[in-house]
């Protein structure tokens, strides 16, 4: 799991700057004798894909993604998965103030300092066009997990501060709405919300839950490879998040034993929890309870309203960002968020394979 | 990052179990040429030592520890730095029902799903026992870390609910109370609550806060090694953990993007941020502000309540812990999470050193 | 060094097959502010290139390298390099009797019994072809080292048996010759003797020697980590490849302890080595001698003469390979090793700088 | 594999010096399950141990083995196995000389290069001692690849120049002298030979084969962790190695295509290869025969004649390496060599069952 590749016996390599010729990546680790053809990978990346509703960025582009190696008789043949997106929309337009002075809330002035060179053209390889590359990873990571009966799904729980009802969930009012919202009547109150800030020029922030179902008790390995550890990094490497839980998350440190207390029962020839606080992993390692995580994904940072900045040659000015931004990033992270969990599911899918365990 | 091993280049593996023989760590990639003794180490470790306070376990571990290679004539020699404590007091008690029943929130259910086998001695290796090599680490990574002007910093911000007051922070508290508060008002009030829930045999949860000053700018490599990525992993890795957080976290999530602006301006010739809702990384890269990140510790599942289970065989029962445990075991997490902030900022130290970054 | 990925700080990824779309690789870890254009890889591709002389196959194929990321203003960006070429020269042809039997001393026996499938494009994953990715890899290396002062270059020692002059080495006829060899009279012998081999229908083995000057004393990772060893695996994992000697190799097995000696003296302020039995390297650690290598390569697999083998069936058959192939592959297989050597060089030289050794 | 750990997913780290107080190592990656105990790994070490002819280092260890974790009820529990031998005869002598003058041949002068540390206590991290801990891992790695049919052995073949003939190669041979010399009537040639250099306080180097049988078709991963590469790292980095053949290694280089091919024919249900040139490896993957590899050590470097060299303060002077020393280091090196081999095919065969090969 380091610099630009993620996992370790199933593996990601992700390459390509926003406004570049293209993105890419490569996977490895794809086990052998799978049918895999970009039919597989290319509905999830329509999910994620700008320009589909008023709500996410304008950006043109079809993210039509080929794959270039790995793949015969349309079977997996064990070797990597090559993967390509052209870059369609990648407007010659001017950069102007953006080119010299730093926005706020962007990696603009960190891979400044850490690199000494500023990829000015929309974020360079900081942009969230990466998680492109994520979503189309965690296709073929679906194909693994899918396989052994795993299912991952997401949605967004919270905008702006607004909490959905659970007592409404219904995953397929997901698919109806432009929010992947799980409760019908708020996302009426979002769309609403939303319409408003985006019209101010503003942005806003949301929270994430990703849901893994039919994950077997057993994945995950102790004690720096933990399930619920390498879910944190997944999760918290996406743009923008800036918080990760699992089962009760921050609300467990509000309780007492007891009531965090996942009570155990047999019923008939298998084993019923009571209750899920823990979110499906124990001591790092899946309980075979569904696995539940959340992430917070803080507004957008390229904002209609002025702010003060600086430049590189040291002044002070001030940054009004105009072009293509969404209103709430947390909307295009849902993919997101499913992709990683389901890679994170099939690294350690085959590492139990490994061990037997 | 994988298993038993934390770290890419500032790397240890840690082994043992909670009633074995010892415990230790081999911290590999420790550069050479620092001064290094137990002196440097056991301060550290003292912090987390049971059996310091009533509101910690009553197990009587001395943690003495030994380095058993890599430091000559008192300076180490760039190769690996072996660590050793030996258990003292592996009370050979009676483990009664725990032997074949599952402790509800432990691990004890995972671990026997993942390996088929039940080491029941006190958690064996999924006992939080671990984290004193973390902290053993640590202070390792301190010495490379501070070399280089960082300090790292914790205390405990919220147990049971109930929140410090910011605006009395102060770090001296922090070392005249047991609970590492830097609130003198709240420490007082979670004495008297904490005290309470003890007698009930009860535990309470707690959010505890990290802070590394001194962090230079361009800390973190993108896009799958990001500095807040790697915390994530780090701190929600520890026993217990079940939520992280960089800046404002959550709360972000609920902000508008003009409220989340950190924006920027030249003091004289240095850059100065108004505000650090970043928690000091931006694109998973430090900005030079304080790194900050928090982290949600679960009550402690061992408690006096009986809870329902069931046992190896697969029957219903009914389990009371007894025996020595933490009643907020959030407390002695705070130099826990200290170690896994000074080890993730060394690591990545020696990361940029590598590229000339 | 896992899987389709070499080295460790300098690290690069490589797809694609013989017979695919494009071949590629993404090299991770390359600096920042590196000048870097397709001008600095193509050359050293070209020396690879198949189709240059009577004694190399005769599949036409331009390898145009495109740089596709990590480069902005004609500098790296301290983000992946991805690296790409086209395949041209996929004849359509008709595979017949090697689509179902396995071609001895090739991989096709070996993929099918651990993938359960059989790519007979010419090889697919397992061919030669790969090699141009490992070139243009090391082409990037070789920026990083010779900026600190290392230059690679490799020879043909030896072919069919022949051995080459020492006396006469002379790196400049090692380009006037299409052996890559550094004695003229040997390179003359060498051009009738693989003529009338490659008349036969047959194939020779040829021994390479690699030599790093400017190596400075300090890289390598002892103890698993070694210049030696990781030479040993870089050079080992060439197609074709069956041996590897550090300095005196298998040579210094013979001689006695005075013999193997290399002395140490003064000359002036430097240290002087009146010997380099050792090849630039004790303890896995380089010691500022030059660093020498040898790796031997076994004859081409593919040759006119029938041989029995079997098919998929399980049927016994034979086997004559037609079609285009290196009567000896040692030939192109020089520049194959000098560009593992720089990557190998490179990645060391990352670690000894993270480390301030 | 990095640094001072081995492997990956069979992954053990090493730590520990000659002169030091302990010597030790974590093998991380082992299946649960597996009954081991003490018993398991000594008789391996006592192979290897100091003292047990006039042809090895007098140095009195008895090299005795603890398991400190990842046992429990006689069976390994799927954590990390931590060994620990302590050093009994660090004898505390006056290392003289040796303290500030560089020993031509030995690591001395490389690691102060790179450390800037002098560890003259018997060579420090860079002695052979290391060794006994590859030994110990070696026979956990036996334990894994037994019960999947493999076998490890290895053999002296060639000793001062002088081969055996393999025509009288005898197993049963290997443990009844000294040399683990497969040729009886070579074995007293050695004898006589070995006797002599001895005396004569010079020294002499060796030729080791190992062999592996059962190992099934499948592992290895191409393209950058081959069986091939993965075993010459392995062996590559032992202590005074210089080459590591697979197969028929150098001599492959003068053979022509229709001498090395490995015809295949079917015998009832199973495959037959005519030869074994390839060394039961093609592509990087094992055939189904059985694994061939041989490594090149170098004479001991530590020899009665005096040699030139300098000291810490830049002059000129002349060592003479009196104390315990091994006249041929070759002769120890055969069960580390086995032991590497049993690690590299435990690491393959977990990765294997990893994906499903």
């Amino acid at each position: 799991m380091t610099f630009n590749t993620f996992g370790r016996l199933f593996r990601y390599t992700t390459w390509g700057e926003s406004h570049g010729e293209a993105i890419g990546c490569v996977v490895d680790g794809v086990p052998p004798r799978i049918p895999l053809s970009e039919a597989d990978i290319q509905p999830w990346l329509d999910r994620r894909r700008p320009g589909q509703s008023k709500f996410t960025t304008q950006r043109q582009e079809s993210d039509t993604v080929r794959i270039l190696s790995g793949v015969f008789g349309g079977m997996t043949t064990g070797t990597p998965v090559s993967l390509l997106i052209e870059n369609e929309d990648q407007r010659s337009k001017d950069y102007g103030e953006i080119k010299d002075s730093f926005r706020p809330g962007h990696a603009d002035y960190t891979y400044w300092k850490k690199y000494g060179i500023r990829d000015y053209r929309g974020g360079g390889r900081s942009s969230a066009r990466e998680t492109a590359m994520r979503v189309a990873a965690g296709a073929i990571a679906r194909k693994i997990i899918e396989s052994a009966g795993m299912r991952v799904r997401g949605a967004l729980v919270e905008m702006g501060g607004v909490v959905i009802d659970r007592a409404r969930w219904d995953w397929e009012e997901t698919e109806r709405n432009p929010f992947w919202c799980p409760d019908a009547e708020i996302a009426a109150a979002w769309e609403e919300m939303l319409g408003a800030i985006r019209k101010e020029g503003s942005s806003t922030g949301a929270v994430i839950e990703v849901i893994a179902e039919g994950v077997p008790a057993g994945l995950g390995a102790p004690v720096y490879g933990k399930l619920s550890a390498d879910l944190a990094a997944a999760l918290m490497g996406i743009n923008a998040v800036k918080g990760v839980e699992i089962g009760d998350g921050f609300a467990a440190a509000r309780l007492r034993g007891e009531q965090n207390a996942d009570e155990m029962e047999m019923r008939g020839e298998a084993v019923h929890f009571r209750a899920n606080h823990a979110g499906g992993i124990l001591g790092g390692i899946s309980s075979g309870q569904p696995v539940v995580a959340r992430f917070a994904v803080k507004p957008t940072s390229s904002i209609l309203t002025p702010v003060d900045t600086i430049d590189r040659a040291g002044n002070d000015t001030t940054l009004r960002t105009k072009g293509r931004h969404d209103p709430c990033v947390g909307i295009r992270a849902v993919p997101v968020g499913e992709a990683m969990m389901a890679c994170v599911l099939a690294d350690h899918l085959l590492l139990a394979r490994a061990y037997g365990d």
